[in-house]
């Protein structure tokens, strides 16, 4: 599964960035081929290698990940309403992987392992957002 | 698990009661014993019963339930951030509940209906987030 959802981060992330939600300000307000977009890019594929090996109990902290997106939204003005709702989206695409390796893997899934999964990266989420 | 889901609705609803968080103002901030209090507790419970069905694939709209916290939004002055972070909370309640029924039940359930379920709950909450 680690495998699987790394190999994949960059699927992951350009969907979210062809999917991002803008109010009119801020970073994702700003065009897909610009600068502040390379680094949103960059973030993500940050994010996601962290919440990877969160699920696997190496304890990776998404502290450092979490300040920088602070300071990152506070220089550019992005609403927080747009962060949060672009966190949304990017969860749902998450789970969308999940669901993939769950198909396609000839070895069963329990529910037990995934709710497990889910609670951890509903957690982390959460950690990140507030 | 919806005779589950729908048995524990009034664990669930206490324990996010328990939980909520509060920047200061609006709803929130009010005493729980207050008649505002009382009416998060009866919109919450609704919420559960409507999100219950949702899973079960009875199509249940939220859409009444999302207007009404809207307008009762506007009305006590709550800040979005306050209902957002209230929401993961509970997020966080009904998914516990979930794995509850996993353990304990009987009948072994499969990562897929379980990724499934999330996929679906996941939609319903950014639904009425936004």
């Amino acid at each position: 599964m680690l495998e699987f959802l790394n190999k994949h981060i960059p699927d992951m992330t350009s969907e979210w960035i062809n999917k991002t939600y803008t109010s009119g300000n801020g970073v994702y307000a700003q065009p897909k081929d610009s600068e502040a977009y390379d680094q949103l890019r960059h973030m993500n594929k940050q994010f996601i290698l962290a919440l990877n090996n969160c699920i696997f109990g190496k304890e990776t902290s998404l502290q450092e990940w979490s300040t920088s997106i602070a300071s990152d939204r506070t220089r550019t003005a992005t609403p927080l309403y747009d962060i949060i709702v672009n966190f949304s989206i990017f969860r749902s695409i998450y789970y969308s992987y999940i669901e993939k390796f769950i198909e396609g893997n000839s070895k069963e899934v329990s529910g037990n392992e995934v709710i497990n999964w889910v609670r951890i990266i509903s957690r982390k989420f959460d950690d990140t957002n507030s």
